[in-house]
């Protein structure tokens, strides 16, 4: 592994796994799996996974220390992520972190508390189709694609989507039963990039789609933090003369 | 007061004025009196005022239900705002209701909510020299403005100012000890809107300068609700029908 | 009329009303009709039509002195629209005036010229439904809407837009053939604002439909010009001293 | 030079450095060397010059082929470029090479045809002080700098910048003299994507400032193309099958 490789971190809250035998059918290893086993085959690309029930969700100082880029998968337990790992997290991030939140992660504590918004948003599932057209044809996270990803069983999310405006969009899906989503967002807050990805429902072998991985990994890279500048907030003297 | 007036309610945590003679010189009724006063007199506003020591900070679930855009000053009592009407203010932003906050309530919790950031920034107080430039002049909260605004002895803010780029950026500024600052900054969040607006330390009378008092009123009506759209979550049933 | 009225100038083509029997029942005179026809029973709008086969366009330099909001439909013709015109209508905008550019208007030197891109798209005449969905709810031009526009019949337009991301994107289309389009975008242009609206074909009764005349009257008052500053260029004399 | 290396093209004018004795001491070999220089050190950048008076500005469709990012400089004969190398260098961008305008490059035909609007702006020479401060930090053009650049003696350039609001606002200039400066400025338009960098008079050696040629490098990484979809437009079929 180069000194140089972004180090990744695959969060998942990995109950439904678990639990349902439909989702484990799909799943066996959980989703974090999946996703780990594609970016751990990318060369510049160093990868990790941390779950929900491992002892601080897996997220202790020192892994956090140690990841560049954080991919976050939950849903059903969003409450029982404790709020003291959730600000370890929102800190980092706003360190320089990269975030990578993948489907119903839009209603997990670490987005709703990044966005300001209620992240609340329309949805069914009953296995529709879902196609990701691709509106910023030049971005990085856009790359290596056709003109859209079409998935062909899905849960649907509708708009309004009650996120802010992002400050890139990329992707806008279109669902067969009528309802389009903003579905591939890029936001900067703080030092840290943020990427909402809404694919990726438990029942569908949706990340084993190579298209879907794709982006997570570009997305990984678009979001890897920078040698950035130290910034310092508070009282400063003045850099040039006052006159008074 | 016309039917269709817009109602402001001018919220100022008042304490500097009470507590430290030369605010009190300066603001003897308060910030939130000077700037009603002015708000008062035109003929599409109507305007009340509420203050932190207030029961429930004199933002009551009636207030709040009469108030189309809430403007908010706060500075050494941030702590002191009760998490209960914080909450409140915010469900009433995002289902409608506008929200101008004003210098040092950077800070608030309100702000800092919404923003998904700690918004902290560098700060000085020498009493420097202030201009505020237009960016954007075909903006509406920038209307019968000149150029600039030129502030003549102020607290200096400097960038980094750690918020979400704007989604319209209308003012920013010069500081005469070298810094610049994003000074005045339109968030759409929710249903509501939100302008941050920079001038207006407790020590100086800028909230008697004229012009920054119409940019105050500019952002009133800018972010007053429009008849909007119900906006409903959850689960929908299918617009059209499923193929399968 | 009031004095504080805005002045709607609607410019049309005017050609396929006249030459195809098809649209010629849809629009006896001329989409531009409907459009103002409807406008003009609002109280504070003051409207006037002009088209392509009148002198200088019907957009001489007095009529456009009169004009705070330019409406411009075009199709067939892009091409016979004069530079000159073309370039008078530039410099207005950029001076204050708004402009709403509906649905095949897209391709027009005027649009062309202010986005700086080929404005191109997709597209299919099958008189398929859409949906264009609110997706920014605060924003005025949503005003008085439901969660989306319903369009029965209608030419399908699709993604990828060439354009510049918008200052604020506002409606979202779905189309049943299996394609998104950004559908209402909002820029910033010079002192001037741009709407562009995407429903209006020539041979449906669009311009009939409640809903989008709702949305191209909220549009107008949106992109009225402010009472704006008059901005300088070139050479100035420093504000400040300079030392050395 | 590795396959994957970035193939850059620095463009300039080179009038200036042979006319004016004073600009000649400062450049010898133009402005474009100190640049081509600076980056051909860079083990993944590829680098060669162009200039406005080689056939077809050096420009030809050969060199844009093997141009993955254009750096532009030009100040007393953007008149003088050719509409058809305009033309052809535009149709690149749009097809997904990156641009850097540098400086009085606002005024290029090419940076102006990009933008749809004047680019004017307001201006000074007399040698003042110039601070560009980061305003977005997680940005990958602010990679390994300081809060700031600061340039010890400059022309001005202040606002209003008569351009859309970019996508990313990366840098704010303060100056001496009282003005501030949008001074980084990153656009995406077709698939290309824009930088515009304000540093860089002819009479000063700011193209040997280490921190304005880390910024430009920094930005040739961030404007490099993406190996994107073909994008077609025009006609197309249904996707999905339309019901009537």
């Amino acid at each position: 592994m180069s000194v140089d490789s972004i180090k990744v971190t695959v969060w998942n809250e990995y109950r439904h796994e678990r639990k349902d035998p439909n989702v484990a059918k799909v799943y066996p290893e959980g989703m974090h799996k999946a996703i780990a086993t594609y970016l751990g085959k990318q060369l510049d690309l160093d990868v990790r996974t941390a779950t929900l029930d491992e002892p601080e969700h897996g997220l202790t100082d020192d892994v956090l220390a140690h990841t560049d880029v954080l991919i976050w998968w939950g849903h059903m337990a969003h409450e029982e992520v404790s709020d003291v790992v959730v600000e370890r997290v929102y800190q980092r991030i706003l360190g320089g972190m990269g975030l990578i939140v993948l489907h119903s992660g839009h209603f997990s504590k670490i987005f709703k508390k990044l966005m300001g918004t209620t992240c609340n948003l329309k949805w069914r599932e009953v296995g529709e189709k879902e196609k990701l057209w691709v509106v910023e044809p030049g971005h990085p996270i856009a790359r290596g694609l056709g003109p859209y990803i079409e998935i062909e069983s899905t849960e649907m999310y509708g708009e309004r989507f009650d996120v802010p405006q992002p400050d890139t969009l990329v992707f806008i899906s279109w669902f067969e039963g009528g309802e389009i989503f903003r579905s591939g967002l890029c936001y900067y807050r703080g030092k840290g990039k943020i990427f909402y990805f809404r694919p990726g429902h438990e029942t569908y072998p949706i990340f084993y789609q190579g298209e879907v991985l794709k982006v997570i990994s570009n997305a990984v890279r678009w979001a890897a933090p920078i040698d950035g500048l130290k910034i310092t907030f508070g009282n400063v003297k003045p850099l040039e003369r006052i006159r008074k």
